[in-house]
């Protein structure tokens, strides 16, 4: 029985963006987990099976429902410890933290002053009012407002991801000659972008743009197949 | 024997200050190996064993010369695999190499504005000329401009480190229930700050000086016996 993922989708069902649900699916083929995933919009809060916190992703795997992306990497780990691992040991779990809380406090922060406007664009019809309200209150603007000098931003952006960059000139993956849940982890943010904006955010000769495809390519393209701009 | 290593010291000898070799020493006593530590300055490149590249650590165990301090921890590593890890598996290895990327291109490069002028007033007088000029000359401006606004770029320097204090949090050490490697770059350079400036970069209640004070708490004080302001 596949297990089931509630997956973030927009006014297209098939265009999947939220980076804590890219983090789950890419953790799923990593474990070669069979998955179904279910689209869900920011406004269903009711739609999720309980136990929730209102966002996705949450699985079902059988009788029993994980939330939270960090949660489910957890039970993915400890329940499927005969596949491969997505950590490594302990001090690599440990380690994978710091890159999370790099990718939540610096990296996706950056990314969403680029892309709102186009996940407001993207989003379901039913979802935009609730998304433009939310995120206006947040940055205490208009999302148009939020975006307009993006592109002076870039420099300054590229510039702020010279400690991933530096790793992976010299590197394959994060996590070394092969992935781990830490690549997922940063390459959610920028398949998050990827999905519903067709602004560039790396150079083509970055680093980080050849790591970013070999994501793109692992699992029989899952990500590329998947409905997104360029890159 | 005791493996040599060649230290960076100021005008007093016992006042050991270079974030590279702190990283080196936490090492080796993590490898639980004997230590003799021979002062050295930023002039006396001839001083140094061969091969180096004119800077410290350089150690030397029995006939073998190794220099770096990366290169340092992957021979303590290989040459003493019996002994505690150093980095965990290869994947705790990897994702070492983005905490060691992270440090030397955000944390460094912003303490040693708040720092630069202490190193010089700490240095040995006859490297004293050689500091001022080489460092003067990448900053392009004088020592005493560079830090004479370090009070206003203390908030922001705090805020930088929000990756490092939100896995702290979580967690006793980088390395998770104990430190490894990655610990011990990240403290080298709070280190190399603490033995030559008494500006307080962190907030007493910054989970960030907790763990510094387990990081000086190690190995019998290794870290807290030696000369330094406060902290």
């Amino acid at each position: 029985m596949p297990i089931i993922l509630y997956d973030l989708a927009g006014a297209e069902a098939d265009r999947r963006f939220s980076p804590f649900c890219w983090r789950t699916k890419m953790a799923l083929a990593h474990k070669g987990l069979e998955v179904e995933t279910v689209p869900w919009r920011f406004t269903e809060k009711d739609a999720l099976p309980q136990p929730n916190a209102g966002r996705v992703p949450v699985i079902v795997d059988g009788g029993q429902v994980v939330h939270d992306s960090s949660a489910i990497a957890n039970y993915l780990e400890t329940r499927y410890s005969d596949r491969p691992s997505l950590f490594g040991d302990e001090a690599g779990r440990a380690l994978t933290r710091f890159v999370q809380n790099w990718t939540e406090t610096i990296l996706q922060p950056a990314l969403i002053g680029f892309v709102v406007l186009d996940i407001h664009h993207h989003s379901a019809p039913q979802d935009r009012p609730y998304f433009r309200q939310s995120r206006e209150e947040r940055f205490g603007r208009s999302l148009e407002d939020v975006v307009k000098d993006r592109e002076a931003r870039l420099p300054a952006f590229r510039e702020s991801l010279t400690p991933l960059r530096r790793t992976l000139e010299r590197q394959q993956f994060l996590g070394g000659a092969a992935p781990t849940y830490a690549d997922y982890i940063v390459f959610g943010a920028f398949q998050w972008a990827r999905a519903i904006s067709d602004f560039e955010l790396l150079a083509a000769d970055d680093p980080i743009a050849a790591w970013r495809g070999r994501l793109l390519d692992l699992f029989g393209g899952l990500a590329r197949k998947s409905p997104a701009y360029g890159g």
